[in-house]
């Protein structure tokens, strides 16, 4: 089984996840602070998406593994192991704002081969296997391309906040930040898929958990971006994390924040 | 002629613009920087959407007179005058973010009687008239209304940036965020759409323009909310602005902000 026999599955997981959270959006819930002191907020929607498709994984592929934001990790030594966020963006969801997304991921022996954020509101889909990646909704479909960006001084950056940030990275970010054209704050998932399309130039973030990534790497790769972890390895793992849609802008990141 | 007439023009005014500024966003525009030292860009979609309205309100209300962001004042002592902002949230528009909106107000001798902010990308309107505000979009239609909220320390409060504040206003801003549950930055025009539809509490902002208001005062009061400026008078000439759900918030904001 090569891996584009996932693509429709991947689907399925999408629409069955939207269909599940949707009737919780903008409506009044019942909120469970994961901790009181940093407002990390979970939904019945998040629950209940991540139960919806675990159940179509087990279904389907008993044999794969499953690592989830919401019930833990099963068979996460398996092969093919499916990274879950339902809602990315917890913040935005709770206040209205369309601007939230569910994460799917699909690693193969650790190695994220596909990936797709779906934002099922408004209707859009970006997916990526690190070949390439692709946008579906409002607009039609089209292959998602970065866009050139020659210099630190002419990016545009985003992060989520920097008040999730401990104190020594956000001084470390502050260069970043007053290298930068450009810096702004929130986005969650929507950073790296408009990174991926070509309207931003650079996202740098730090603890983020792997299933906050995951989904997004195949995307951003397949757009010719690049993602790693500060220290320039490999990115799947989350922590403090940047992502770049031209190399230049990435390798002047990375000098920055190890300077 | 009653002011309830007005209601289907509004909506063809809306689809006018909708219909002008779609095929611009998420596509590489040409930046027009009113002021570089600010980065509040203009584009191309925001004046050929503005033209749009202009004319057709002059092809059917000639007497009318109409105050826009981006081609001036016209008439602005008309009994009834329309108060245009075709983007509201350029620099979430530039980034590829659907949480920018069309602001289109009528003003009835210099009152806001009808207000609508218009997402086409998304296809939501919120709309309200003081008496009453509606939501129509993807999960269908119905009456806003805003969320009771007994006292600051249980709200969620919103500012577009602080760092669109002046110093002063900035510390005093300070006072609320520090007396709150929760303090969000961004949103621009969704914020207050959020607030009528009973998702969040409260919105402190400053330095905005009569277009950046206008429209969102029918459609916040019509959902129960209360809009005024810091020192509780009207909110219709922009500048420094407090809205809120409940009443109980408000007052105890306006006290904050002028302690």
């Amino acid at each position: 089984m090569t891996v584009i026999d996932f693509t429709a599955f991947i689907g399925r997981l999408a629409t069955a996840s939207g269909e599940t959270i949707l009737p919780f959006f903008r409506t009044s819930l019942s909120i469970d602070n994961k901790s009181a002191s940093d407002f990390d907020p979970v939904t019945e929607a998040d629950r209940a998406a991540e139960a919806v498709m675990r159940r179509l994984i087990k279904a389907n592929f008993p044999q794969h593994g499953i690592v989830g934001e919401e019930f833990g990790n099963e068979r996460e030594d398996a092969d093919y192991v499916w990274v879950l966020d339902p809602i990315d963006g917890t913040k935005s969801f709770i206040a209205g704002f369309p601007i939230w997304g569910t994460l799917i991921a699909l690693l193969h022996k650790g190695t994220p081969v596909f990936g797709m954020m779906h934002q099922p509101y408004i209707g859009e889909r970006f997916s990526g296997d690190s070949g390439s990646a692709h946008y579906s909704g409002p607009s039609g479909e089209r292959r998602l391309t970065v866009r050139r960006c020659a210099s630190l001084k002419e990016a545009t950056s985003f992060t989520t906040s920097p008040l999730l940030m401990n104190a020594a990275d956000r001084e470390i970010f502050g260069r970043v930040e007053n290298s930068v054209k450009l810096s702004r704050y929130g986005g969650d998932c929507y950073s790296y898929c408009m990174l991926a399309a070509g309207h931003l130039d650079l996202v740098v973030e730090t603890e983020l958990k792997p299933y906050d990534i995951a989904a997004l790497i195949p995307i951003v790769t397949g757009a010719g971006g690049v993602v790693t972890n500060w220290e320039g390895g490999p990115a799947q793992s989350g922590g403090r994390i940047v992502a770049a849609g031209d190399a230049r802008v990435h390798e002047a990141t990375l000098k920055l924040l190890n300077s």
